[in-house]
């Protein structure tokens, strides 16, 4: 019987960090930015979102979705705006060709995992919402090409738009009002500076921070130093940035992440009232990192902060053991370290006795502060899978 | 004999702390700022230097300086302008008046002491120079202004313009290349509003900072936001406070000294490398501020920091019970509470138990990390004094 049968697709999709960030929305509706960013895709080995779509008429439910086994309201106007905008593609198709099955208006299921602790404070929603939309794009069998697909994903979560590429990937803001030209392009696939590492130092924050969303509009509000940053800081380093990747010069690239970051963090300073989101932890990150650099007489390791203290750490493979071994080395066993990578990875004690001396302070800060490590790197964009969170029978499948 | 004799005269200066900061030179040699700036001049009181400058033909020695009892060291380019300038306007006095005492020449002998610890990392130099040059003045009976040798304490220090006048205190940047129109004026006298105070809680920093000279320079030449705030912000905040002064319209002083501390240590962060002066125990200060003026539902209190982690309150004497009351409950027993106005202020505990539920973390940060506290307020000017650090045979008075 046509009625209950159960329409799948599964896709998993990856985290992205910038390193030109995304703050400040110049149109709320419909998340468009007040300045384009540049991001790193990671490894979805280290870091994924696993989701399923599926829909039936045998659903007696209205649209649901299931995150790491728990219930979600998917009545936000950024979910009900990614299900609207998917649909309407869907039915275009259905409209173009009778043979189509007419699916675009049956009940959405929807089962979502992620492969890493909720707790560790990553950004989630990007991987999250590029997962949904390009699993309901594969369940509708949708033409619309990953920089289409970026637009939806774009209202969901802004910095969604980037996880639908892999390797290195820009959001260009775009000029006009409805959001048509404010969509995400790839800059370089992972396979061409494969060798991006990334280490991940999980703090542990006395509590939770202002959200982004609040946090961005009250700056955008308060801030007067903003504006130059957007309007002048931004465009410049998103083309030194792209050409940094072209032409794969960590030194450039490097520089202009540890820039960008701090002057992100400087805006939120400067909002009022003020927004932290680094702490002396944080800051002890940013030391190391300047004394890795300093002993290797460049810039080997660049810093960056999302909206919380966590540090992440971008470097070579080459470079491998004088950073995230030198990390290892000085911050001790923590939660990270013992997956495949980094049981491969030797504490580099020699190197970090060096830094040592000149960041004892610092060393111990992070000893105490970090609470675990992800080890990862450049990695691909989504991954259409025939792994299913959904049973023949459109149950969530059962977790082993 | 004329030859032997001792010319001596001393003077008092105090502490300024800017709420429109100085940071940035155009030029380093004449110490020419990028922006304007404004203080509150401290109640000498608490915080002040004392100096006695002398001269004579029977001093044996070139120049000298001594300070809390330590000799310094005078060949440094500002000390040798301040001399200079000092000197020159004194032998213009002499070649007027052939009975003047012709002492421009003779070796100058300065002693200087701080009523306060060096080891509280309180910015002295504002008050040293101030009192070096108001001491010289002083023993060369120039009729100069404080306007006048605000020129000549500028390119001792910067911020030391400022201390020559009591109260509220503006510095203008000037446009001259020769710092002509670079120079102090006072907004207000102490006397317009003298209800304003001032609680420093001294924090305990694990190691010093980047030094104000280098890291200033090291922000011009690398923030991209610095030029936002010196063109822009800054002169429009220079206008709102000058108004909220004449007006004593806290809640606007208040406001605006906080927003332009946080976008001096912005453009310190948005520096290549990054410069931070705030530390969690900074930011705990500020989030009990914040608590403070939520609990009021209006602006009472109002946070400065310069470049350290120490935190600089501003609060009305009428608000003193709601402001210091609740620090002392919050923070108990530290240095600085039991001296006069400390031992009368009443630990607010009552104020602080509501607050404390929000912001529990900020107040054992704080508790743990405040080494002292200052209580104190606006005050005067450098106020001349007949009690001499140097005595009648040229030598430092000893302390008793």
């Amino acid at each position: 019987m046509a009625d209950s049968q159960i329409y799948l697709a599964s896709t998993t999709a990856p985290v992205n960090i910038a390193v030109i960030k995304y703050w400040g929305k110049r149109d709320p509706k419909f998340n468009l930015p007040t300045n384009s960013s540049l991001s790193v895709t990671l490894a979805q080995s280290d870091l994924r979102t696993h989701t399923t779509a599926s829909c039936s008429a045998s659903y007696k439910t209205s649209d649901s979705l299931l995150l790491n086994g728990q219930d979600q309201d998917v009545s936000g106007a950024r979910t009900q705006a990614c299900f609207r905008e998917l649909r309407s593609l869907r039915q275009k198709l259905e409209d173009s060709d009778s043979s189509v099955p007419k699916i675009s208006t049956l009940p959405l299921k929807i089962v979502s995992e992620n492969n890493f602790p909720t707790a560790a404070g990553l950004a989630s929603s990007a991987a999250g919402f590029a997962a949904l939309v390009r699993a309901i794009a594969n369940l509708y069998e949708l033409k619309e090409d990953p920089t289409d697909l970026s637009r939806i994903a774009r209202q969901g979560s802004g910095s969604a738009c980037r996880s639908l590429f892999g390797g290195y990937v820009g959001w260009q803001k775009g000029e006009q009002q409805d959001g048509s030209d404010s969509f995400a392009y790839q800059v370089a696939p992972a396979s061409h500076w494969p060798q991006m590492r990334a280490l991940i130092l999980v703090v542990s924050a006395a509590k939770k921070g202002v959200s982004s969303t609040t946090g961005m509009q009250t700056t955008v509000a308060t801030s007067s130093l903003f504006p130059s940053r957007a309007n002048e800081t931004v465009p410049r380093r998103m083309k030194e940035m792209e050409k940094a990747v072209q032409e794969k010069d960590f030194e450039t690239f490097g520089k202009v992440t540890m820039m960008d970051s701090n002057s992100f963090h400087a805006t939120c300073l400067d909002t009022y009232p003020p927004i932290f989101y680094l702490n002396d932890v944080s800051r002890a990150a940013i030391k190391v990192v300047e004394s890795i650099n300093a002993a290797a007489g460049k810039i080997i390791a660049a810093y960056t902060f999302d909206a919380g203290p966590n540090a992440v750490i971008y470097y070579l493979e080459e470079n491998e053991k004088e950073v995230a071994g030198l990390f290892k080395a000085a911050i001790g066993e923590k939660d990270g370290w013992g997956v495949e990578r980094g049981q491969k990875l030797d504490a580099n004690s020699a190197a970090y006795e060096s830094v040592a001396k000149e960041a004892q302070v610092a060393v111990d800060l992070l000893k105490e502060g970090v609470s675990r490590v992800i080890l990862t790197g450049v990695g691909e964009g989504p991954i259409k899978t025939e792994e299913h969170l959904i049973d023949a029978k459109g149950e969530p499948v059962k977790k082993a």
